[in-house]
């Protein structure tokens, strides 16, 4: 597909992408909705205000995208089709348009905002490899997963106040307590990341008391982010048990500003492998995928250069996303277009796979080792991650990015 | 405090309460922001619009609490002392204006609404009481209670998109396993209530990378409800292991309508023992309080009365809800106004202050009973739950109302 606005080859964003975002175009006080094609970035809000892009009802005069997300596969894809076809090179509708320089907007016109109103924020635990090593870690090789993990997609509420776009994380503090040992309050000797797909539900959803089926789940997803759900390994070892991670996981969650469709992740979708067991039936997908995106993860320590510590992908999910849907509502849980599920950390069956230090580095036991002699077991102050999944099509490229984030050091005051 | 409103001997709701809600008033399109005296119910909203309520900036022109609980515990106090001055017999503002009639309005002529749009939902483990017996239960007198439990307040996230103002509940289906036997897909066997208190978050919170320190955490907190956070015990047995409690109570969370403020339960606050060992200073309050508040359950089951069958009490706490609040945000998590934090099951130290049926009937084991010779293990279908709390003052109560819950049989289709 050609497009009138330049698209640099390998850029992340041909016509095939066609994300969704939100921000500020040129200081505007409202945030508006967005594409982006290449390196520009096209405003929805306002096509949609001057009626060159056509939608029933007003869909982008908001600053998020839940009204959006809350329409139907139907509406999202002939939305796509529309944006596609007035991007094209042989389309003059906006390429002649007097209204094309105020539509069109260069990266540094333009402030990114968070896209979603997010209702709930959940993250699932549905990489088998990574439920393993961990299990491997904690508990031995032969209990390393609990019997239920492979009955369901294991899963627990997060925070969603502090799921942001980007951005530099502070070390956190708390409490921490080696094993057998006596408890501290501490600054976090342990910060991860952890590689995650987040998910955003759109359409319409389940009532409470009501369960979404298998066979509607994907009408039910809109789309999918990266995700880093930081980690502070020292602090959740202290206070997980019984009820889960809490403080060590609630101080920021990131995800990359672009919403890839699940249209235009369709060329790369792979099937999984048949579960054993045999899941239940309200958990069988005739059609059980996830997609192909490599996972790349990039760290860069002071006086070293970026370098690429892991390569994973989405295909190496047990859980499929549909799954993870169908499960979280069984009991009746209604879900709101703009819920935002991560996959949790997503690794792969090898040493160059694995999606958090945690499991890279063997809890600290076999540091990662790093150019000019340097190495990590956690991540240091200063050092700097970044995460990108890639989709090699025929011809183009679909990208997401999760912009560099810096680890700051840690508040100190009279507690610690 | 004499009003010029008949307040009903014993009513819940005398001028000494002042409690917020919303709701819609008179079949209103709009949610109305409202206060009740007696069997009144005031439209805050309304008054104003006319400007009887003074306020600063409007406080009322939404459809949710968020913006007033946004608000400072100045401004909370000075709108408080401004409605009771309204409402009082020897004031004509309100009492002798045309607009009375349309600023007061019946019960049946309201039909409230969620107040809060809440933004994030936690519950906590608060009640050492509690905690301990489940432990028994589980682990054995021994090892009851985690190492982790006295340090600090143990909670994790919950689900904010089914809370809901009161309500009937609806039995969920979901995977349930018996101790080392096979899973299976069934409706939950073991539907079980716990009484809890519900915070709600208000003022200037911290933003993310910080934390709320003690001594500000009073102001962080602007009022209180009745909550029943609905759990199927035989779910929550199956799935909890690692990541804590997740479809097994994320079905239906209730609470009661009005929000009692901080204000109001000023002269019911009770000091909570010193506790041992010392917390850490992040979490040590010179004023360790709670609120004196019996909080009573009743049951009603088929061909029977309405049978009270516990009497708990708010001061059984062990953590404050001012630390529960701290430790929230020690790592750095934002909190915003409109957060709801759970308690957790609160029960006192006798058999007939226990919090929930898990308890009462040691998980089955020794049935509840009943009048007419009836008894409980969990709850039955047609079952109807109330839960109600009471402040005793001099010469006048406070209350809360969780109103009457049915339960409802569960969804019947190809699953189960």
């Amino acid at each position: 597909m050609e497009s009138f606005i330049e698209i640099p080859e390998g850029s992340y964003y041909p016509l095939e992408n066609i994300p969704y975002s939100t921000g500020h175009v040129r200081g505007g006080d409202q945030a508006h909705c967005l594409t982006r094609v290449g390196n520009t970035i096209v405003d929805l809000t306002f096509l949609e205000q001057i009626g060159i892009l056509k939608t029933e009802k007003a869909l982008f005069n908001t600053q998020t995208l839940n009204k959006f997300m809350s329409e139907s596969r139907e509406i999202w894809q002939s939305i796509r089709s529309q944006i596609q076809n007035l991007l094209r090179s042989d389309n003059q509708e906006l390429q002649s348009s007097e209204h094309k320089t105020q539509a069109l907007a260069s990266l540094e016109e333009v402030q990114l905002s968070m896209p979603v109103n997010i209702g709930d924020y959940t993250d699932f635990y549905s990489s088998k490899n990574h439920a393993y090593n961990v299990g491997v870690m904690f508990r031995g090789p032969e209990n390393a997963l609990q019997p239920n993990w492979t009955r369901m997609p294991i899963g627990y509420h997060g925070r969603s106040s502090s799921v942001v776009v980007g951005g530099n994380v502070i070390r956190p503090r708390g409490q921490v307590c080696p094993p057998g040992g006596e408890p501290s309050f501490s600054i976090c000797k342990k910060l991860d990341y952890e590689l995650e797909i987040g998910c955003f539900v759109g359409g319409k959803t389940n009532d409470m008391g009501k369960s979404i089926d298998i066979a509607d789940a994907y009408n039910n997803i809109f789309g999918i982010v990266l995700l880093n759900d930081w980690s502070a390994r020292d602090i959740q070892a202290w206070e997980y048990i019984p009820l889960g991670p809490f403080t060590a996981k609630n101080f920021m969650t990131s995800i990359s500003p672009w919403i890839v469709t699940l249209e235009a992740l369709a060329p790369f979708k792979v099937p999984l492998e048949p579960q054993n067991p045999v899941p239940f039936p309200y958990l069988q997908d005739p059609d059980l995928f996830s997609y192909d995106i490599a996972l790349k993860t990039f760290l860069k320590v002071p006086e070293n250069d970026n370098t690429l510590i892991s390569t994973s992908n989405m295909k190496y999910l047990y859980w499929s996303i549909t799954q993870q849907l169908v499960h979280h509502t069984v009991t009746g849980c209604n879900m709101r277009p703009g819920d935002l599920l991560g996959s949790g950390t997503i690794s792969g069956p090898t040493e160059d796979s694995l999606g958090c230090l945690l499991e890279i580095s063997l809890n600290g036991k076999k540091p990662l080792q790093l150019p000019n002699g340097q190495q990590r077991t956690f991540l240091n102050d200063g050092d700097v991650l970044t995460i990108v999944g890639e989709c090699k099509g025929n011809g183009f490229t679909i990208g997401l990015e999760l912009p560099s984030a810096v680890v700051l050091p840690a508040v100190q005051d009279k507690y610690v």
